[in-house]
């Protein structure tokens, strides 16, 4: 028998999360919190089954939660969405990356990756017969070479996948970057799907760069993102696609097949808890704590952090400690050190090394102390 | 742009649960039922959010959810599959389906489709570049006409899929389908799909005919089913894939890339209330009574009732009513009679039109009353 997808093997979040629970690790591998959800979210939740909201939603999804989402994204990136014709809710942000890529890529269609890059985006591509084109981000800041990206364009590009924040490395893009992609989609007539599950979590006092705050380009985009990790419930699995009306068509016939719909409790609390603002707009001094802290405790240590603008996730390189390839290092650390990392190399489809592992700070305080003390006794 | 499902539309059970709102319709369309899931069962998942099994799950499902499964299967088919290694927890039965038939069907490969048959099949088969070959069922029985199938197969033939209890009809394999079933096994080498998510709604002291109590079939079928019918929560979008190793793992390597993992919660409280079998034991009798019910109040009416040997789908021929097509039929009846049903002619990749309506009667009783009373009148 042949395999469809010969080369993949097991996503490396489970291995990582399940070597970690092996070995009594502290998992700072996998991407999710540690901590709880909003209670009162949970209450909603509960409220919504006692209700009797547990038969199919509608297959793009409940009208409440559409219409949350479109008044979120025009106040914060002043994009108007018509809920009905425009926004999508997905079994989380995965569901969603996978019905784009689906639903526009024939097979023999180009499609632009930036690596490293999120597991998935290689598999749907191939899935769907398409032909994934690689353009390395620059090392180590992670910054697009535009120029490239331009040299890797051809007539048979059919979509450029972007990220930002970007996952693993914490970049975030400026407002240049828009830029040169709107110059870009000037001349070619790619497609674009841009990931921003981590839209709420910038640093510093930067703004997302949300490709919606362009009209030009969201005019030809599938926009992503998720509430897991809004919300710290990345187990509930529900997450948004946001599109001109007519690739919403065409992502909506593919998504009707997929999964049909998503949970349906699960919608109404969010679209009820999407009124209090002030969650998400606290994120980013949320996690920046975070980041700030988790960078200080591992100051002593012999690891080299590379900066982190965004996302839950922090780069380090680990040449004072180690000369092993990044997975067996990871693997080391969680065996010997107790604590499991995400090696960045398998985000490369050549398994490119540069020697970085990836941890999650999205943790209690106690457990990045717990796992920092552990990091400097290396 | 090109689409991808050129000849897709939205799903018939999204169009006709939205007419069916927009005229005030009685909903006897899409599949679910319009009484409440079990009491104890939201106070399990309640508790597991407020234990906070709110992350991620195991992409393959939370190893207690995927063990009582194993159990459940081996108590009543004798089947015992590998909890780690052959079993998978996904969003929903139409999720399995799509990584099933995306895990194995390569570009060219046909795939034995019988009609009429759910609606998901046929587009999950071509975003794989799969052909279709379609064999239709003995009209009016919809039973399996075994030299025609044997006539389709070809050395090109990759996967079959079959589904007993079947929907839209209610028809239900008896023993001598799975002996002609395993004797073309025996001569072929194709892998088989079986959908068996209406397992717990057979009739009449009949036995469900699972594909996991043949040995020889189970080898190479992937087997689904879904706790959304058996538990009265559609809405939550919890499937399950049951397939031999080497299979799940092609299986588990597409559903990883798809929707990643599937709600936690929801895990939690199904496996913990698997424990008690008395709910799906009853729910043969609980469905048969809804059965009798509605053909007994439907007897005055001018509609003629098929057989129905399980599922919760009742059939009828209209003759006496109307020579509309079934589809303007079905509009017609929503509108005016302010009941909404599905046509089966749908379930048909050339729109054949025997002229019949699919009822489904998971309602509670009133519901079922009104319905009849207003199909009565006509
Ligand atoms: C779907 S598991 C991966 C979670 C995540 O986004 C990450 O760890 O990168
Ligand atoms: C996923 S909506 C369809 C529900 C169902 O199985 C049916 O009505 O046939």
């Amino acid at each position: 028998f042949q395999s469809k997808l010969p080369h993949v093997g097991t996503t490396i979040f489970s291995t990582m999360s399940q070597l970690a629970q092996q070995h009594g690790a502290i998992n700072l591998s996998q991407g999710f919190p540690d901590f709880h959800c909003p209670p009162a979210l949970v209450e909603l939740v509960s409220e919504a089954m006692r209700q009797g909201h547990n038969q199919y939603a509608p297959s793009h999804g409940i009208a409440l939660l559409r219409q949350q989402i479109s008044r979120k994204t025009e106040w914060l990136y002043g994009h108007r969405a018509n809920p009905d014709t425009e926004v999508t809710v997905t079994s989380g942000a995965t569901e969603a990356l996978f019905a784009a890529i689906a639903a526009v890529v024939h097979p023999g269609d180009e499609v632009l990756v930036q690596e490293p890059c999120y597991d998935s985006y290689v598999p749907a591509i191939e899935l769907s017969g398409g032909v994934p084109v690689f353009v390395p981000l620059t090392f180590p800041d992670y910054s697009v070479d535009w120029q490239l990206v331009e040299e890797k364009l051809s007539a048979k590009t059919r979509l450029l996948i972007i990220n930002s924040p970007h996952n693993p490395s914490g970049a975030v893009w400026q407002r240049a970057d828009l830029e040169a992609l709107a110059k870009l989609a000037d001349q070619y007539p790619f497609l674009i799907l841009s990931d921003e599950v981590y839209e709420h979590m910038v640093f510093d006092g930067q703004p997302h760069q949300s490709l919606l705050t362009v009209p030009a380009l969201a005019e030809r985009a599938f926009v992503v993102s998720s509430f897991g990790k809004t919300y710290h419930t990345t187990g509930w699995k529900v997450g948004y696609c946001l599109a001109p009306a007519a690739l919403t068509v065409e992502f909506r016939k593919v998504h009707q097949y997929l999964t049909f719909s998503t949970a349906t409790p699960f919608q109404h609390a969010i679209a009820a808890f999407l009124e209090q603002q002030e969650h998400y707009l606290a994120l980013p001094q949320f996690y920046q704590q975070k980041r700030d802290l988790f960078r200080e405790l591992l100051r002593p240590s012999k690891f080299d952090l590379l900066p982190c603008a965004g996302t839950y996730f922090q780069l380090a390189r680990y040449d004072q400690l180690s000369d092993l390839p990044d997975v067996d290092f990871s693997q080391w650390l969680t065996r010997e050190a107790g604590v499991a990392v995400i090696p960045v190399s398998v985000f490369h489809h050549d398994g490119q090394d540069h020697r970085v592992i990836r941890f999650c700070f999205a943790k209690k305080e106690e457990t990045l102390r717990a796992a920092a003390e552990r990091l400097c006794r290396l």
